[in-house]
């Protein structure tokens, strides 16, 4: 590995700082979603499922901050089972905002279920 | 939904009880590789990534106990990279131990890397 | 690595022959949800996908044959979108069957979402 | 479901469209990876895990083609195996190619493996 990681990897990309901004945010949405989608949720375990997302999202190049909420759905029908009472994570029970900073370009983005769309969107806040 | 979702749930099996233990074992072991094998990992995250993997885990049919160990590995040469001091979950990271218990029955199997074979192998400890 | 592969991995084992069949149905049932549960589908990408997902299970230890069905859901509504005529697969799109052999033994398992049970139940058809 | 989804969903963004690219393209190699790491893999199914990676990806907004190689790693040692000749996907056998187009801007990123870097890294080849 070279001492210069950081930069050796900079040496790979063609595109603006901004580019690249929105380039790692929407990497990091992607990635967050297709990690943690079918991962089995109860009220039990939304707590720690969502702080290991956060955490786990923290960790990647260029973010300052996420923030992830779960909403579980289709739990009622299950209170009255001993074994099955849990769901599987879907896009939408899930709410997301990543914040990356990129040479001092800061840009969030944000994953979102739009029930219009019936869509979980990937979206740019701001770039700036 | 059914007022009796674990006897409903039952009458699709043909199998003994101790088999269905070990059914139950087999599904948790393979979801639980499956689901979070590719997750970013660095030691700030480790903690919160296995208590959501052993959370996660716990949460499902059967489970009475779940412990997750996670040895991430080559981290040492990215000490020096200010954005990718981090790695992705791998089978040779990961160990796990889950007990299940179905009607009496208690199981216990794991996953664990065998270096022989070089294979995060998956086995059962118990049925008893 | 060992040059018996095979024989070593069987050693990790405490459990008759049929339970083992169980538990390596269940392994394969687990892996197949959790890995493919969140990938984008639409009617131009199902016979790829469900080909690749029996494929990728007639991969793994003892299996003999895997077969998948997709009914992807919630299409409709997209149809007059260029860009997001697609959705994620989820439990309730997907039914497998596996069948599996370890020393003579065969069994086979399933995965079906059940409509009563609002859950994507897997569970052992036969073991003999 | 509004009647006109496309231009609901881009309502949403905050960017301008060579950003918009980025961003998009990011999400498609963040997703990739994260949905397909930690599948079986060996000789017998590279093609068509390979197929069903591209065409999931193609399935998403805005991607024009998309482009997968896996070259399997480890497999040697396991020619003697009857059962255990696989292995799993990781980051350091894949290298995928994805072009997106919005709005006339056409942009492509790729994923590789890097081998001073000891990281599949995610980057951006050109926006124009």
């Amino acid at each position: 590995m070279t001492d210069n990681m950081d930069e050796e990897a900079d040496s790979y990309f063609e595109c603006t700082d901004s580019e690249r901004a929105a380039f790692e945010l929407g990497i990091k949405l992607g990635a967050l979603f297709h990690q943690f989608i079918g991962a089995p949720v109860s009220e039990k375990n939304i707590d720690i499922l969502k702080e290991a997302m956060e955490k786990t999202t923290e960790r990647q190049a260029f973010v300052k901050k996420a923030t992830v909420q779960i909403v579980p759905r289709g739990l009622e029908g299950r209170k009255n089972s001993a074994f099955y009472d849990y769901t599987t994570l879907s896009g939408d029970m899930l709410e997301a905002a990543v914040e990356v900073e990129y040479k001092g370009i800061k840009a969030k983005g944000r994953l979102k279920y739009i029930e219009e769309l019936d869509y979980p969107l990937m979206y740019i806040e701001y770039i700036e």
